[in-house]
């Protein structure tokens, strides 16, 4: 039986990644940690502050926001305790801290913890290694039309990913309404369509001379965050001190 | 037998047609004009008026540019002859001498032959009627990449009968990209995929509350639109005086 | 504010409905009809029999089973009420008794209450017809891996929509394994699909001589079914006696 | 400028790589073997058997039949000239031939030389390994209705390989009409669509929980067989003695 102590456990992902592990048997939340404590009301005990915390968890699992980092740290660290971190907007001092920390405690970080989405990744970065040359690349990404940002974090994850596989050499182009030029060779057009209540799609292209490879992911639910969490969770809990990321759990 | 003039025969759609129509038994060229009539070798005379050509036709094909109309309507007229025109570009004054001579014979004018993308339109402007109030659209459109102009005449075509038939509520959105407000509800987003060798491909999403409508127009050569013109110049043979589009064809 | 009487509201589809009915403002449910009236604590009373509901509604909505037909057919005409109809399985005689019953009152009966799904059996008709000598019609559905049966009720409602539309002129394939023989052209394929937590999703695909028109309807939650009943409904309300489909509420 | 000698040179693919390799300016064709040398009018000298050629070639590229692969490994063995096979149909003893053969010289080996579908089964292989466990695996192939074969030997390429990585422990489904039974996991299901001029799609479909990742490649024309094969053709001419596949040449 693994156990986890959860930060941020009252937000929507730390209430999803509850809701999952109380299905399971191998896995238990053994307490909580929250602004708001009381806000719901959970079949674990709630902390304000991890120190608070008495019992000695196997993994801590962070979804709340980087202002909970150092004193995560600080308490993995003294404890011996692996650590997840799956939050976003993290600046470079934390990631400092994180690498720091690593030497001394297991830990894996990542901004999105779907599966199914690193590995899109994975595939999309050997796919623009061997199909560079000669092929054309386009990401379309469809959100719900609540999405306030436009294209989405996860696109630009996507484009980055080739970019950085590539040596930098892509500019991305958002909307090509008006243009009276041909593509550029060195473009990833980036698409946003946004409508009714999507969940989340991202679809790479690779269009070539007469022949074209598309990779995609579609998101069915947010309950996707959650299952890639626990799996990296169980994953990071027997591992060497080190910073992991979630190709590492892909790349098995 | 239906005997064929085609204005435009050298043109790469006249061309096009003359292949298609060699292959037929029940449809024949008898005559064609062109700038230059040496620049291909033709089964057919091949005039650079069609005042020149001595044998009558039951249907005139224009392919051409608007520079012939006049004289294909004035001929058309004189002998009362069918006139199918598909060139672009045309002006309104052009327009206006296609309603005067359609009271005396049978026109068919479409900027656009092809029978799948004229029956997409269709498909689309009823579904637009019923599923307006509570569905986003939004138009993906992908071609090569040697296209020089984006979105496609083709996007603009689906975006303007969407928007005639919904009362011309609806603006066009072509980039989403730095946006920070969520989705207005009377948008059309128009995205323009550049790739390949990528023929032409339509998708109109109509995305709403937890369903999805996709109507989808795939081309894979440039022939169908020798097959559309075909089937409209058969169509329009032994039609009354007036002046008809491909939605007629298709509301057979 | 339309008042409603729901019969089988303790069902899955009636519990949707009664959910999505709680958010509105212009319409209540004011009873419920239910073999285990206690099973679920609803808002509103919910009696065994119909005859016990003193209070008069404006709508009845049927989503029980066929045994329950006949007593809604009576107390629907003695006292005047519109009627939805949305169950399967019925005989040719409940069909019968349909049709009497809607000489007296307006009835709407439906297999599939998805406003989307009809509308797609709208489109798919009409381009049927347009395209029906020259493109051949294959149907994807695509499901989760619980599901029973295969193809999908609703794959045959489509196949069985183009046919009706052709003259019954069709014939249905379902697995092409083995086969050493080229397509015929009064074929429509049809493709089950299952996999994961897919919740369902239709693909009409008509591929011609280099042209290929697809119609898709992708469903993301069962609510479909409770908003396209709500629809119906406020429909039927005030309409003159006769039996409707969901495609009178499309053609509006 | 890489001199290639071309087994099968009157054959579809033999005359599309003739086509495309007169594009080219560092590669050239210096002689042909074909059992109708004089059938098609080449640029190039055409033998019937490959002792007649005099001159030597770079590389040899076989795309003719199983008949012709003694003789070639023969020569190619006593030229020391690198050797692509791109043929179908080959048996047990002819692979064990080639084997021999590749320890003398460099050869590749492969029953399909499009790059694209190629990288396809490499990124699908990873994908089913990452996510074998929970997600349900589905193939989907598209061709013109012309193909006598079903499903695509590329399908059955693509279930193999899958398959291979799998431990042989998923079964082939071909069919699901008349089913009343869940899916059961150690399926593959494969579905062949045939409609219209369709070149070739394959997709590849992982539907788990809430998430679904698609790996798809189209073929627009035959030509992609060709630019393959070229590519292969360079990518073996100074290679070490040894057995090469499509894959060696993607994980470059």
């Amino acid at each position: 039986m693994v156990k986890i102590i959860i930060s941020g456990c009252n937000g929507m992902l730390g209430q999803t990644i509850s809701k999952l592990i109380e299905e399971k048997r191998d896995i238990e939340i053994i307490a909580g940690l929250s602004r708001n404590p009381k806000k719901i009301n959970n079949s674990y005990s709630v902390y304000t502050s991890i120190f608070e915390c008495k019992d000695a968890g196997d993994v801590i699992i962070d979804c709340s926001n980087p202002k909970c980092l150092p004193d995560l740290l600080k308490y993995a660290v003294e404890r011996n305790t692996p650590l997840l971190i799956a939050t976003t907007g993290l600046s470079r001092e934390d990631i400092e801290d994180i690498k720091i920390a690593s030497k001394k405690i297991p830990v894996l970080y990542t901004a999105n913890t779907s599966l199914g989405l690193n590995l899109l990744i994975n595939l999309v970065k050997k796919a623009a290694l061997v199909l560079e040359e000669n092929f054309d690349i386009e990401i379309i990404e469809k959100h719900h039309n609540k999405k306030m940002d436009a294209p989405s974090g996860s696109a630009y994850m996507i484009a980055d990913a080739i970019n950085q596989e590539l040596d930098s050499s892509k500019k991305y182009v958002f909307g090509r309404s008006g243009n009276e030029e041909k593509r550029i060779k060195n473009e990833i057009g980036i698409h946003a369509i946004r409508g009714g209540t999507i969940c989340g799609e991202h679809n790479v292209i690779f269009a070539g001379l007469d022949e074209i490879i598309e990779i995609k992911h579609t998101a069915l639910s947010k309950k996707i965050f959650a299952l890639g969490a626990v799996k990296a969770a169980k994953y990071i809990v027997d591992k060497d001190n080190g910073l992991y990321t979630m190709e590492d759990l892909i790349n098995l």
